[in-house]
């Protein structure tokens, strides 16, 4: 995965994006390449100097702005993985399945709360859905690498496939029961929309309950990292409070 | 206050904003715009067809893509209007106090959830600050037209008056009484700090309590706009349910 232009290649040196290498513009050494270099001393990561052509060759975005970092692709784990996490550390399974999130700035943020939330693995489909890329692990702030990131090519069969583990699958949705009156203990899956169109309709039948937060607005329109979060932190309340 | 761009536009008028007239290119008939007439007929907004010209020498953006619309500019509340409108439903007071949230997009956020979660009012400063342009209207998703945002010189000076009038002020932020030990009933202000630095050294001070979200993980650190949806929902949660 390439990381491209300042703001990308700086805010991923900042934070606990792994960056293999970094290609950096020749013949300009201004303040914002002897910050970078800096880090990439500190870091001990590996710097070339190379012409724009090269630059150039290698952008995917042609907004490089000299500089590109190049990043391994992101390692996705399974739900088992997930399952052994929950099992380690002697707690009730937790997770989050995303059913169809698209922009990446909301799998970003959701990733960040849950890992904020002790959440043991955030699932999501293999297809028309946002993947973990540059902008996922930017706006995670980093936590994308201590979160297990599963992608399923089956939603609705992950599904299943908890319900006979006996983990609790809850659709977070419009017009379900109170979150605030439901009991959210044991092994739960929190499962949440896609911005456009919420909790797809095979999906909700397959899950245990569907759970709602209360509106009390004109508009009542959460963004969905928004009510997700608010979701996954009700949890924590319940289980770990 | 100018919209520019095909979506921005779009956007616009399928919420709540206000536009007050829109011009469009001439000589180009494409779909997009034919679904943009169907709307501005069904709201009867005056448009025209205008040169390109006009449109390059109106946008501010440079990125007009033929189309421009114009609101009249957000009209700000006070912070009065806020209590009446308390007093008016006949519930205790709930606000909440923006310690300089500086990116539009959060200052959005937290507008749309207040919104969902039947605040009465979004308090943020002059300077220093975002203020509730196209983005924030647009992030809001529109409720920014259904909340009373009031932008006052000095957030301290709110919330000592605030608290004058028997209005507990709690900041949301680290180190504090875990949110959910804390009684969020009763006449309540919620300040939020800003994205880099929190709540602000004097601010937190003056409040009556600090209250915090427990965290779970290693990395820890939520986005300003998701933790203040949660703890405006945990506030919701006791008061309402």
């Amino acid at each position: 995965m390439k990381l491209e232009g300042k703001n990308a290649v700086l805010e991923a040196l900042k934070s606990d994006v792994k960056i293999n290498k970094v290609l950096l513009i020749k013949d300009i050494k201004d303040n914002f390449q002897q910050k970078v270099i800096t880090i990439l001393k500190e870091k001990s990561i590996p710097y070339y100097y190379v012409e724009k052509e090269i630059l150039d060759k290698e952008s995917e975005t042609s907004h490089h702005q000299n500089i590109i970092g190049f990043m391994s692709d992101y390692q996705y784990a399974t739900v088992e993985d997930m399952l052994f996490l929950a099992n380690e550390k002697n707690e009730d399974v937790f997770l989050v399945i995303l059913d169809g999130i698209e922009d990446p700035h909301n799998l970003g943020s959701i990733i960040r709360t849950a890992e904020c939330a002790g959440v043991h693995g955030v699932i999501i489909p293999k297809n028309n859905a946002a993947k973990v890329n540059e902008t996922v692990i930017r706006t995670s702030a980093g936590s994308v690498n201590h979160m297990l990131v599963a992608q399923v090519t089956n939603i609705n069969q992950t599904i299943r496939d908890l319900k006979q583990k006996n983990v609790f699958c809850y659709a977070l949705e419009a017009n379900g029961e109170s979150i605030y009156k439901c009991n959210l203990k044991g092994h739960i899956a929190l499962i949440l929309g896609s911005e456009g169109f919420g909790v797809s309709k095979l999906t909700k039948e397959l899950c245990d309950q569907i759970i709602s937060l209360p509106m009390f607005g004109k508009i009542n329109s959460l963004n969905a990292s928004v009510a997700g979060a608010i979701g996954i932190y009700e949890a924590v309340k319940q289980r770990k409070i």
